[in-house]
């Protein structure tokens, strides 16, 4: 069976919306109920193709069998691996490719053996928390590194690298997020992430890319190049997912790097005793990328979440964008917003919520230069959305100080 | 749809053997052609359930829907850790669980959440080389601690613990594998697991017990009580897993341990960030244990690896008995053997392979008191393990030194 004629096209074999079954003892977060909940960075049920997967895991049983069920190749099964680096374009071959429990497995990996407690990360001064939790879980410190629009500031984090260093301290690695940043969106253009390869290169410092939204570009136009294919792969660990243009409970991502340090971490014990982190899970996903079943759904799902962004962005913008900067995201998950001087953050959060709608406080997020908060409007219908944006428009004129 | 009445019991819905597909760049090791493979602690292939799994991963995405999809709950889906508790006995509950992607991942997290690199871990003299692999890698020596054929000495367990602490390292925990020991096979008893919780308590020093083979009983007859129970949860994390009795490829265990210890783990921003290790996996083992699938499969491979361990045990015996000391495992997937004075593991290997035979050197697993090596019953027919011991029979009298 190829799974491309059993599975329509655009409708990725998605049943209709479900949420009803999202119960706590199951998923991770349940929304407050009768709330629209902007706050976590989650697919939409419906946009989370059952069918599909239902698919592809039958489809990957019978073809594979029990080698399906066996312990898998340490590094990821082969096909998967000659088909993700194909797609990471560069000089990339399967040897670059090392299979993943997903991006915050693959961070507490990294974490865990690129690195020594104490160790230092430099992240930009606003970053994803919970990437941000990870490192921090791990025993390793961070230092927020200064940056303008274009992202983290290369000659900031040589200084910063020098500092750490004078103060006896090792440096780990620098994590980044340079493509439809967690929180604030942003793209980092191409001159800006030249010099932070050959920044991090000139002091011997370990980039460690967060890519995890990188399949999710809505608007037309081609995406920058990866930090990692700059660097040719050297000394970039590149962190990609299919927990976010997929399903997150498949628990699979992958990583990208030179093949030395690929084999270094499929060289731990956990890989030589277990195998591939979720084998059969990758199996599954091969079937997809392979049978272009993946490409159809990615496709489908900007879609979906273009009419999303801007079922929330237009209306926002419309009733607020005179005195809130709205984010204008080509791509991933979230709108940011920072408000002017004067308005606070447990304000502005508190009167989203009495108006039913949460929201995710900037301040989780690191240091922000103004008060702010992010959007997601990856978890809820297009209609929702637009009432959920007219709500917070109507909340948040009535916060604004009185001049 | 009950899975139950769908799957016949007994049969597993296996199909016939299907190792052709068993390729390397699939799975994680391959015999080496035309050999009999004794090597691995692998099960045969026709001995995982590719028809029970897929009726379980349907039936879970039938029945959970997107909720499958999503980010798991950080701890893992409850009624999975309800029926899991239930069956670990003593004074169990959810909250004693957590979801794991196997004993190797759970043995990693363990081993950089719960230590610092350069904190000593107690090991058997002879226990699992991966394991030991796992922790060393994680930056955390090894000291090997004395025992009888009880197990580890308890007496000296302190001791070392004392020596270490005076030295100025700190201990970490102690890993122990009480229930069909891997390498030797060997079931601790009940008091001697009693002096060890003792000791460990005494001293203040974490158990890590690996339980991989617990489920694997092979004659009749009650199994020990776990560490973990002996010791009320308290200060003993036992490591489960469903890659022995269901299959590796799910990557998918469990953890048993004080629910504030429990609680510490999936508080680690890996979980926090990503939710459950393995959700849609943890969905589908859910279907099994609740539908009582497992438990019947269960009993079917029981039934099976006794068939293969008698196929190997009793030639093998028979031939070789009056001079080699051939464990009686009364569970788990191991031959255990111990050579007479002045015969060498190399020679030993070397004859074996000669023969067509792979087996496991003894000296992987730490120090052995004699030349001695490993056997798996578990991955090969009956009737290939009747001919791999006759073979092991005449290709090992020939090694014998001349007396």
């Amino acid at each position: 069976m190829a799974l491309g004629t059993s599975v329509p096209a655009g409708t990725a074999g998605s049943p209709p919306s479900r949420d009803e079954q999202w119960t706590p003892g199951i998923v991770q977060s349940v929304s407050p109920p009768g709330t629209f909940d902007l706050g976590p960075g989650y697919l939409e049920p419906a946009l989370l193709p059952v069918g599909l997967l239902d698919a592809a895991y039958r489809q990957a049983l019978t073809e594979f069998g029990t080698a399906a069920l066996s312990y898998g190749a340490d590094q990821g099964a082969l096909p998967l691996r000659e088909a993700l680096a194909a797609r990471a374009g560069g000089r990339c071959g399967p040897g670059n490719v090392l299979v993943t429990g997903g991006i915050s497995q693959a961070l507490q990996l990294v974490s865990t053996s690129m690195a020594a407690p104490a160790d230092v990360v430099f992240v930009d001064r606003t970053s994803y928390d919970l990437g941000r939790r990870i490192i921090t879980d791990c025993g390793l410190p961070l230092r927020e590194v200064p940056g303008d629009a274009a992202g983290m500031d290369p000659a900031a984090l040589v200084a910063a690298v020098a500092a750490e260093r004078a103060a006896g301290r090792r440096p780990a690695f620098v994590y980044l997020n340079p493509t439809f940043h967690n929180p604030t969106g942003a793209v980092m253009p191409v001159p800006r992430r030249r010099a932070l390869v050959s920044a991090a290169a000139e002091v011997g410092l370990l980039i460690v890319e967060d890519d995890a939204y990188a399949g999710l570009g809505l608007d037309h136009g081609e995406l920058p190049v990866s930090c990692a294919e700059l660097a040719g792969y050297h000394g970039v660990i590149r962190l990609c997912t299919f927990a976010k243009t997929l399903a997150p409970g498949l628990r699979l991502g992958w990583l990208l790097a030179d093949p030395s340090l690929v084999g270094r971490l499929a060289g731990h014990g956990m890989f030589v005793s277990g195998g591939c982190v979720n084998h059969l899970a990758s199996l599954a996903a091969t079937v997809l990328v392979r049978d272009g079943c993946y490409d159809r759904h990615l496709r489908w799902l900007r879609g979906q979440l273009r009419a999303r962004r801007d079922a929330l962005a237009v209306p926002l913008r419309h009733q607020l964008g005179h005195r809130v900067d709205i984010s204008c995201p080509r791509g991933g998950f979230f709108l940011w917003l920072r408000f002017p001087d004067g308005e606070r953050e447990p304000d502005l959060l508190a009167a989203a919520r009495q108006a039913g709608v949460v929201a995710a406080a900037g301040s989780r997020f690191g240091t922000v230069s103004r008060t702010s908060l992010r959007l997601a409007y990856s978890f809820n219908s297009p209609a929702r959305l637009t009432e959920a944006a007219s709500r917070l428009g109507a909340a948040w004129e009535t916060t604004a100080p009185s001049s």
